[in-house]
């Protein structure tokens, strides 16, 4: 819910009058993510009209709101000393986005008009390996000396803070910039004004290794609650930190990941992905998965083929068969979706194997023989419905067996599956439902011809 | 990554040793979470002897960062003025959380003892109904007036401070508390302290509705990246704030629902809920969309037993019919999956709907090619191994052409379902894979049967 809805039309009417004031005035006054929302529908000129003229920090943090797509086609209109100016002002994060989205021959133009410390800044950041702590950090924090006094440090966040992405976490160092501990905001603005920062500040911190996975360190802010969390190299000393927004953002990312990964898609999901990925793309990472659950789909005909005489001599048993098929995919899906998910918000570890194990099979009883009873009731149906002088019980018998024994099977299968993959440090979500489906699919026909061969006799 | 992994040892020292001031030394300089974390495993006796004794309000944040259920159990062993005295300095949104779970009539017992001004919150907050803005949000935000200056508005939050959920926003309000806009920490500390706070506060306001989705509400504080989000009653006046750590909790808990719903398990998703909900509880999520299914498993057998003539003559053709099924249900669980996500994530809105099915036609003709290709090597193997006086040409064009129509009817049926759902605000995550895998189950087969009926000429 936001106080102006519609703004394109008034934006449009000040530009034309260009009225450049009435512009400037609206892009301070308007929260910038709002401000992107507002003018990303018209033309790159348009955009760029409006924010050559603006405080140079603000037009960064809109440009930032922009989507990454709108940002890259934009610099493509710039010339090389707005863009290299403009890169100079975006925050260390957002600006190594987008400069590793950007072709090399426009970056290794841009880099030398770029002042020697960003410059240091962006080859750093842009060092760390994808999905890594470093990866994600911004260079952009406050820090505080442990000797200076409460009033001293608000004075000195004073000049520093236009700069920084927070001001409300402060992290107190060393002279080698080692780690000593943080201060809120709060609790400058609560303290004393001569108490030293070193006897407010909290000890006890909670911070990340460059190289720890951005998950798990989404999960730490999230757990805890913070504001932003600081990231520590192999001398402890403050490199970067990551703030609660970024956080949010590779939760959401990586709950797309896991979802897609589940569902047997390969390929990473960038924010805003759906209509801008090409077809061609959609189909590149939807293939490889489909052709190897096809080929294992033609395994299940092998062995349908195999017991081919079975279904020569009772017909009625092939009219079970997709049923079978269908329940064991989905109770196996059940199983390690939940197990997944267990797995994901750490509910659960591999340690807890047996445990969730004894748990699935519970389940898997009630649920196995609940199902067989509904399947009893469908053999009763064809007894009545066709007389024919067919062994109702045994035939009974044989399909709810069958159904139970798939149901229990498919559950293990599903639960342990992902469990042994994150034993071995493994995804869990790779072992997507369509590969469980067509798994027990082939688990599910053998259990059923091999019952039926028993009990029928044949 | 915490400075005292394992202080549990040290914890229970302090406690058998009586170090009243080591425990309250240590609750006062570690994060809550923290402390929640360590004192967890200890017993409930344990547990209160080391929070009997500290600051109520570390207390009360230390208690608010345990496990709901280890809540729940510790209020049984406290009396009755413990316990009003404990939900009176807890956060409004915490309490009413807890309050929630506990039994009437210790509820009715307690809130007598509580204050009236918090009793009145707590009535107030427990009105709302599940899943909307008001039930999350909290009522703990610091306001100003419009008319102080900058330096009297902090020294104004310098005494409210201690109470508050969050002092880096504040909210301006007039003599009806009708919300006029809002001024960070940040703002304050940067601004000449005679500035009044009218003059630096942001205008163009970020809001909710009470009454306006959790989910969407949470979308905001993320795509705006906000510290906390004023929600509104329909006088415009401020009624709470929610924050952004209940704002990534509640995308954590809706993700879990939808990820649960899409492979057909019902019910909602309480934090930590796996290995605490019973097996009993599982077995009843998870089985009625398991009948549902199983039903429909069986309306394929109907068709499978109205065409075991087709079959009776070319046995061959019942090899391929689990391949035919999987590969209809991993295709449609793909689109419906990349679907209902991008609708989670706005990515795409109902009115987009011939674009989507559009590109998922085209996603689906590339798919149903490969896939009919490949399956063509089969029959040539068949062909090779067996052979028979059979069409293989022609059963090697009906099965090819059955499953690239059934790839494409799967992959449009997984995304127009959702689409629908979504177009008459039902959630799109209803149209549950399991279901969808049944669905084409039924369809690919009278595809199947269909095309082989016509070009074998049966």
């Amino acid at each position: 819910m936001t106080k102006n809805p519609l703004l394109v039309p008034e934006i449009r009417e000040y530009l034309s009058k260009k009225d450049k004031k009435a512009i400037r005035e609206f892009c301070k006054s308007t929260h910038p993510g709002l401000v992107a929302e507002f003018i990303s529908p018209l033309s790159l000129e348009e955009i760029w009209q409006i924010l050559k003229d603006i405080d140079p920090d603000i037009r960064a943090e809109i440009f930032s709101h922009l989507d990454l797509e709108l940002q890259i086609k934009l610099t493509e209109t710039l010339s090389r000393k707005e863009l290299a100016q403009l890169i100079s002002e975006m925050s260390p994060d957002d600006r190594v986005d987008l400069l590793k989205k950007l072709p090399e021959q426009i970056k290794d133009a841009l880099l030398p008009a770029i002042a020697q410390a960003e410059r240091e800044d962006i080859r750093k950041l842009s060092s760390y390996p994808e999905g890594c702590a470093g990866a994600v950090m911004t260079s952009d924090y406050a820090t505080l000396p442990p000797d200076i006094k409460a009033h001293e440090a608000i004075e000195r966040l004073r000049h520093e803070a236009p700069d920084k992405e927070t001001i409300y976490y402060c992290y107190v160092v060393d002279e080698n910039r080692r780690l000593l501990g943080f201060v809120s905001l709060k609790d400058l603005i609560l303290a004393k004004p001569d108490t030293l920062v070193k006897d407010i500040m909290n000890k006890d911190l909670i911070y990340a290794h460059i190289s720890d996975d951005q998950e798990e360190v989404a999960r730490m802010i999230q757990k805890y609650d913070l504001i932003a969390l600081p990231v520590v190299d192999e001398n402890h000393a403050l490199v970067g930190i990551i703030t609660y927004d970024d956080a949010m953002d590779i939760i959401t990312q990586e709950h797309t990941e896991d979802m897609e990964k589940l569902m047997a898609i390969t390929g990473p999901h960038e924010s805003a992905a759906y209509m801008k990925t090409p077809a061609i793309q959609h189909f590149k990472n939807r293939l490889s998965w489909l052709i190897i659950l096809e080929l294992l789909g033609l395994v299940s005909g092998l062995i349908v083929e195999r017991y081919d005489h079975i279904l020569a001599q009772f017909t009625i048993l092939a009219s079970f068969m997709p049923m079978l098929a269908d329940t064991g995919g989905n109770a196996g899906s059940q199983s390690a979706t939940l197990v997944v998910r267990a797995l994901a918000l750490n509910e659960i570890t591999p340690k807890d194997f047996f445990k969730v194990i004894f748990k699935e099979f519970k389940v898997a009883i009630l649920l196995g023989l609940t199902l067989a009873i509904i399947v009893q009731f469908r053999v009763f149906l064809y007894q009545l419905v066709s007389p024919a002088s067919l062994p109702y019980l045994k035939i009974g018998l044989a399909v709810s067996i069958a159904l139970s024994l798939q149901v229990i099977s498919s559950t293990l299968i599903g639960s342990i599956l992902p469990l042994i993959a994150a034993k071995f440090k493994v995804d869990p979500a790779v072992v997507a439902s369509p590969a469980l489906t067509t798994i027990v699919d082939i688990t599910g026909l053998l259990i059923f011809f091999s019952t039926a061969k028993i009990i029928l006799g044949i």
